[in-house]
C-alpha cells in the first residue's frame, strides 16, 4: 500500500527520525500551527529544530533593534525565538496593530519560510509568510461573510507587442445577476517587481473592494488588474517562460510601451465587460511604476480619465510635452488627481519635486502623506482611501 | 531613505552578516537559482546554509533508497546535496522524464522550502517547491505559446447551505470572441486533501485543456471547479476563515451534502455562462473523494451526464438503491464511464470491487490502469486521457 501523500508522510518520517515529535496527522505534515493570530492581536510563532543555535523571526510587525546590525539597517526587526522543549522554538509577540505582515524565519543565519503557516507570497523574487491582524483598518483586507466580487484572470491580444497578455479583472457583486447592468471602470496598476497578480495577493484588492462595496463606501465597479511589463506576457509562471525567478537584468526591447498598448487593455476591457464608458467613469491608479504609469497614461490620453491616483510614483515631467499633456490633461477636466507618498518612502523628493511643479502650474490635486516606506501596507491604505471618492 | 523592499533587503543583510554570498539583488533576496531545469532535464537545486551538517533533497524524482529508513518507507527518497563552497549546497540530478515535480530541502532533519524557487504549492496542509520537466507528458501541463482559456473565481449561493461558496470556472479559449457560441461542460472535482484551487494548481487543469483544445485533441468546453467539502464555503485563505492551516479533524455538521447541492452549482454555471444544457454536453469526473462524487452525483441524477470520469475513486455501492440507481443511469444511457486507478493506488483493491460489481450487473465501462499511487501525477495523466474522449 503506497501513501496517501508523499510530502505529508515525508515529514513525518522526516520528524519521526529525528525523535522530535509524536503527534502528526496524515495529510498535514507537522501538526503544528505558526503564525497563529490570538484574541488579543499577539501572534505566536512555532519551529521545529532540534539543532538549531539560534532561530529568528524576521518580520514587518517587529521593532526596529538599533543595535541590532540586521534590522537597524533594512528598518525592519529580527527577534529570537526560545527553545521550549528539545526541538520547538517558540516566540509570541505583542499585541500588534492591525494589518497584513510578512515573515520569514532565520534559522543560524539562514531565511526560510514557516513550513506550517501554509500561506505564502510571492513579491517579484521573494517569498514570505503572511498573516493578518484584523479590529482595524485590515479588517478591510480580510475575506469576510459578505457578497463577493468575481476575479477573472483572461488574455487579451497585443497587436502592437504581437502576444497574448494576460491581466485579471475583478467584477463586483451582482455583477452576475444584474445582466444588463454597466459599470464604471479602475485600472490599477502595478510596480516595476509587481505583475498582474500583486494587487490580489498583496494589494488585497478583492477584498477591499467587496468590503467597501458592502459597506456603502465605494460604488460597485470593476477593476483592472493589468502586466505593466510590456516584455512579459505575463505573472512568473503564468507565461510559457515556465516558472523561473524573476530578475531586473532582462534585456528585452518589447515592440511598444506599456503606455502605447494601453488602448488595447483599454478596448479589450470595453469589448467584454459591462463598462461605462465615458471619462466620468474611468479611473486610473497605480503604485511606484505604475504611479508613473498612471500619470503617463491619463496625460498621453488627455480626456479619458476623470480620476488619476498615484501611490508612491515613480514618475516625473521631463520634456515640454509631458507638461503640455498635463496642462491640457487639466485644462480638460479632472475630478479628483490623488497623490499618496509615505513620509519615509525613497521616492518622497520626487513626490514634493512633482507637486511644486503641479503648484506651479496651478494644477489642482489631493495630497496624502502616510508614515511608512515604499511598502504594501501603504498602497492597500491608498486603495482604501482612493476607491471611496471614485464616480460619485 | 528607505529601502524598497523590506525582504529582499532583510535576506541581503543577514547573507552579508553570515559573510558568505556578495552578488544580490536589490528585489531578489538572493542572487541564487534553484530548481532550475537544465537542458538535459537534470535539475540543479542550490541552498545556502554555511553551519549545517547535511542538506538534503527530499522530492518525488528521487529514487527510492532501500536503506534509507525515511525514504523506503514513504516511496520517495531523499538525497544530499554536497557543499561546493563555504556555504553552497547544491545537487544535480540524472535527467528526470517529463513530469511536473514536487520537492523540499530537509537541512539537519528540518524540512524547509527552497526560498531560491519562488514557486510553492499548497496541498492541504503541506507546501511545497515545484518544477517542470518538459520534452513528454508534461508539456500539457506547461503554459505554451498559444490561445488561452480564461479562469474565473466565483461565488454562487447555495440555498441549501445558507451561505455564498467559491467555485472556479475554466471558459475556452474563444469563449469571449464568440459571444454566441455556447460550449459543452465538465465538472471537474477534487479529494479530500484539496479545495476549488487543486485542479488549478497541482492539477494543471488550464493548461491541460488550453494545449489539448490547441492541439485539436478536446473540443473547446468550460470546466467548473466547486468545492466539494460542504462544510467550506471556499479554499484555506479565501472565506472569512481567513489565513488557517487546513485539519481533518473538523466537526461542523453541514445542512446538505455535496451530492444534494450540486444542482445549485449546475443552475449558478447555466445561469452565468454560456452551456449547454443536456445530457451529451455535459461530463463529471472526480479524484478520489472526487470519484465517489462523480459517481454518487451521475447515478443521484440519472440522466443528466454522459460521460463520468473516476480517478482513484474512493466511492462505493453500499446500499440497494446505490445499486438500483447506477442500472438507471446505465439504463438511461451513459456514452462514457471512465475509471482510471494506479497500481499502487491505496484504494486499488476498493477499484477492483466496483468494477467487479459492475462486471456482475453487466454495465460497460472503460478501465485504464497506470503504475503509480494516489498522486498528483496520475490525475493529470487521467484528464489529459479523458478530456479528448468528451463531447465526441
Amino acid at each position: 500500500m503506497k501513501i496517501m501523500k508523499t510530502f505529508g508522510l515525508l515529514l513525518m518520517m522526516a520528524l519521526c527520525v529525528t525523535n522530535t515529535f509524536a503527534q502528526q496527522n496524515l495529510f498535514g505534515g507537522q501538526d503544528i500551527k505558526s503564525g497563529v493570530v490570538n484574541d488579543d492581536n499577539t501572534v505566536t510563532f512555532r519551529f521545529i529544530a532540534p539543532n538549531a543555535k539560534l532561530v529568528q523571526v524576521a518580520g514587518d510587525f517587529v521593532d526596529k533593534v538599533e543595535d541590532n546590525p540586521i534590522g537597524g539597517l533594512v528598518g525592519t526587526g529580527l527577534v529570537d525565538m526560545k527553545k521550549e522543549t528539545d526541538s520547538m522554538w517558540v516566540y509570541t509577540s505583542k499585541p500588534l496593530k492591525s494589518e497584513l505582515y510578512s515573515y520569514l524565519f532565520v534559522v543560524d543565519g539562514v531565511a526560510t519560510i514557516d513550513i506550517n503557516n501554509v500561506h505564502v507570497y510571492r513579491d517579484f523574487g521573494t517569498i514570505s509568510n503572511v498573516f493578518l491582524v484584523g479590529n482595524g483598518l485590515a479588517d478591510l483586507y480580510k475575506v469576510n461573510d459578505i457578497a463577493h466580487g468575481s476575479l477573472t484572470h483572461v488574455w487579451y491580444d497585443s497587436k502592437a507587442l504581437g502576444v497574448d497578455r494576460r491581466m485579471n479583472v475583478y467584477t463586483p457583486p451582482g455583477y452576475e445577476a444584474n445582466k444588463n447592468k454597466r459599470y464604471p471602470v479602475l485600472y490599477l496598476l502595478h510596480g516595476t517587481g509587481g505583475d498582474e497578480n500583486e494587487w490580489v495577493t498583496f494589494g488585497r484588492t478583492i477584498q477591499i473592494m467587496d468590503n467597501l462595496i458592502a459597506q456603502g463606501k465605494a460604488e460597485p465597479m470593476i477593476v483592472v488588474m493589468p502586466n505593466g511589463h510590456p516584455y512579459l506576457e505575463a505573472a512568473p509562471g503564468e507565461s510559457h517562460w515556465g516558472y523561473y525567478k524573476p530578475e531586473h537584468n532582462h534585456t528585452a526591447r518589447p515592440a511598444a510601451t506599456f503606455e502605447e498598448i494601453f488602448p488595447e487593455i483599454m478596448n479589450f476591457v470595453d469589448a467584454n465587460f459591462r463598462t461605462l464608458q465615458d471619462k466620468s467613469h474611468r479611473a486610473i491608479a497605480g503604485l511606484s511604476m505604475g504611479g508613473g504609469h498612471a500619470m503617463a497614461i491619463s496625460k498621453r490620453y488627455e480626456n479619458t480619465f476623470d480620476y488619476v491616483g498615484l501611490f508612491s510614483a515613480a514618475g516625473s515631467l521631463r520634456t515640454d510635452e509631458d507638461v503640455e499633456q498635463l496642462k491640457k490633461q487639466f485644462a480638460n477636466g479632472v475630478k479628483l488627481y490623488w497623490i499618496g507618498m509615505g513620509s519615509d518612502d525613497f521616492l518622497y523628493q520626487r513626490g514634493v519635486d512633482f507637486r511644486n511643479k503641479l503648484d506651479e502650474m496651478g494644477l489642482k490635486y489631493t495630497y496624502v502623506e502616510t508614515g511608512g516606506g515604499h511598502v504594501w501596507n501603504c498602497w492597500r491604505e491608498y486603495l482604501s482611501i482612493l476607491a471611496p471618492q471614485l464616480f460619485k
